[in-house]
């Protein structure tokens, strides 16, 4: 392939023939598979739990097998440092996070952090130099399922959420995040706060179904869609089902059950690649002899268009207000959480995109529906991510899946992109 | 208001200038309605509790009071006798139930053992000798909330359940109904089987709103509607929602949401007054990034005419799996209990409808949509309801209410109907 193909993308030839170890790459993320391992062959390691503590035990024990600098911060967040020629410039960093879902997969977030760690141990074991130094990180609290929000301890280094806040988030049974964080011992000193990095990159299951259908290696997101959450609350009367003629009932779960179907049709009535989903639903009391009273439910809308998804929001509301009032039924509606979309630094995702090329990997251009590390990152810097493909499409279950030559894959693409940013003397796009 | 007006029902003129006490009446419902009481205005009293125990201590101290000889049977169930001048005779039974849904009402089944306690109090009162034995019952877990399935006592009683089977069943924490039982100190001696009767009446209030909206006092049921209880299963493909598209989803919420409504839609397709209720709903994992990958609901579909809820069974499955298969989804569906429709005695029926006229209250010819005790007996033998307004027809909630005046309307045609059968020397249509 002529040199011509890396031009402007900062590609370093000089070590265009390094390639990471795949059944080391392997074993590792086998390793870290057994910390919370479920029956089911999934994963159970909730952030902050002992098994969370076990996982970074193991992370730090490989990292200073390697002797980089380990560094926690306030938030737990984990910095393995490998120094560069030139100490002092802005570092590549690269990571993603340890904790999963509850019964979730093996390689959602896992795979990011043990990609790193590859690149750093293929570095290691070939003595390469590079200008900048390389920060392996493990962000705490990613998936939100034991402490919401999700990407947490991202957010606070990135100075979107406060500390302070954020430590006093407690989980369903009460516990603190703060004081969980001390009890695993990974309250560390370092102040979470960001400094200056020359480029972020996050490897990444796809979670969706695209790159399979498509028979594509490597997905190259251009950033992160928006992400609306809602809270709707259904007011309607609780009664004896046998004695309660149909005609006057204020059925709760009836009218969540139109607007549910309502959620769904919005996508094809808005376009533009808009998804919208209602993932959990209550009803009260949930009696198979009692009329429903009360129903809960949640809405989640993204598009990389943020004003579509607000129109479509305005649209989905009136039409909650019309059914509601069809049945007689209060309704309550919380905005609960707004993202906007977010793009990734157009220099990093060219070096994603012809770094996978030069390798041989067929590509797709994307974006990418789930929130990550990287979408903090790149507010305050120059971010890009490597998506691999989910078998199935499927993720946040327990038969999450992806090839072992996929991870390999990915893992290949970040290490070549991480040199390439990591040779980098000048700022550049960087933020450093 | 003429002899005439009571040829063939029965009553006997002797006694029907006798009235119940309506402030008595009120004292014990509100006594009652002290053990187990909410702070929302309710009952939380489920069977076999300790708030059950006390109940029943206190309902036996109040038989004691009146000289009448208790029992307690195998299944908890206790009686009253009061004897009759042939007390060979098959007695007069009438009651109801003690138990109460979670965060119930203060007169779903109490109301009919306070009234026949004042049934018996005023014939005590007044020295007034019957024929007949009169024998108040109140039956052990009526509401099955605890304890599944409802009406259990009054069924083993009936012989249409097993006691070992009864004593077998256990709740959500494992514990089972026969211990439970014992623990409390009912599990009594006698056996539990049913013994003839004369006549069984059961005062309940309505549990519905159709005496209120038509302005009648009391209402007379022909019988119970049939019951039949389903458990639908809906398996989908879990999966997170930002990066799943829209087309190829297989949600099952949605498609569980879809079938809610077709429920919904089923009596008016119908007709014949039926009803069709979908009361609980559970979504998996219920998580607001996950598309649901499972879905579990219950229906339950009740009707006077028992083909024709048949019928519409048949058509609602047809419609459920089409449903599932639009969406790719599995279905597996349980047919959970069914229960025929239930007639009462013609000749109690109409004396219950004549009493109440004779005591210058309005009445309305209805069926009762919910199950009772009544319908275990009337399998058995001759059996009669007497309904009082439910005040917005609300019932199985906190707010439940029904009026005192009510309250004593509606013991006084209990006494009158009990007075008049425990009068009766022949057996009549009476089973004994």
């Amino acid at each position: 392939m002529p040199a011509a193909h890396w031009e402007g993308t900062g590609v370093d030839e000089g070590h265009d023939e390094l390639r990471v170890d795949g059944g080391r790459l392997r074993r590792s993320l086998e390793a870290m598979a057994e910390i919370g391992a479920t029956p089911g062959g999934g994963m159970h390691r909730l952030a902050l739990s002992d098994d969370d503590r076990r996982a970074r035990d193991l992370l730090v024990a490989w990292l200073e097998e390697l002797g980089t600098r380990v560094e926690v911060d306030e938030m737990g967040n984990i910095f393995g440092r490998r120094p560069g020629r030139d100490d002092g410039l802005p570092p590549v960093m690269t990571g993603s996070h340890l904790d999963t879902q509850p019964r979730g997969g093996r390689f959602d977030g896992v795979l990011g952090v043990m990609g790193a760690l590859e690149v750093l141990r293929t570095l290691h074991e070939r003595d390469v130099v590079t200008e900048r130094p390389i920060v392996l990180v493990d962000w705490t609290n990613e998936e939100g399922s034991r402490f919401a929000p999700a990407m947490m301890a991202s957010g606070v280094w990135a100075g979107a959420l406060d500390r302070d806040w954020a430590w006093a988030r407690t989980d369903a049974d009460g516990f603190r995040f703060g004081d969980e964080l001390a009890r695993i011992g990974y309250r560390g000193p370092v102040p979470c706060a960001r400094r200056p990095f020359h480029a972020y990159y996050e490897l990444h299951i796809e979670q969706g179904p695209r790159l399979e259908r498509e028979g594509r290696a490597i997905g190259v997101p251009r950033g992160i869609v928006c992400l609306h959450w809602y809270d709707v609350y259904i007011e309607g009367t609780a009664n004896q089902v046998g004695t309660t003629p149909m005609e006057g009932r204020n059925d709760a779960l009836v009218t969540a059950a139109e607007m549910v179907l309502e959620v769904r049709d919005l996508p094809a009535r808005m376009g533009g690649g808009m998804v919208a989903t209602v993932g959990e639903l209550y009803t009260h009391p949930n009696s198979r002899n009692v009329v429903p009273g009360a129903a809960h439910f949640t809405v989640d809308i993204r598009s990389w268009d943020d004003e579509l998804a607000l129109g479509a929001w305005d649209l989905l509301q009136a039409e909650f207000r019309a059914i509601a009032a069809r049945h007689g039924c209060g309704v309550r509606i919380e905005e609960t959480w707004r993202v906007r979309h977010n793009e990734f630094a157009p220099e990093l995702v060219a070096r994603v995109r012809h770094a996978a090329g030069r390798l041989g990997y067929s590509t797709l251009d994307m974006e990418s529906g789930a929130g990550h590390d990287a979408s903090y990152m790149a507010t305050v810097g120059p971010a890009a991510m490597v998506f691999v493909p989910s078998i199935g499409g499927r993720s946040h279950v327990e038969v999450e899946e992806t090839s072992w030559e996929d991870c390999e894959a990915g893992a290949n693409v970040l290490l070549q992109c991480v040199l390439a940013s990591a040779h980098e003397r000048d700022a550049g796009a960087g933020a450093g």
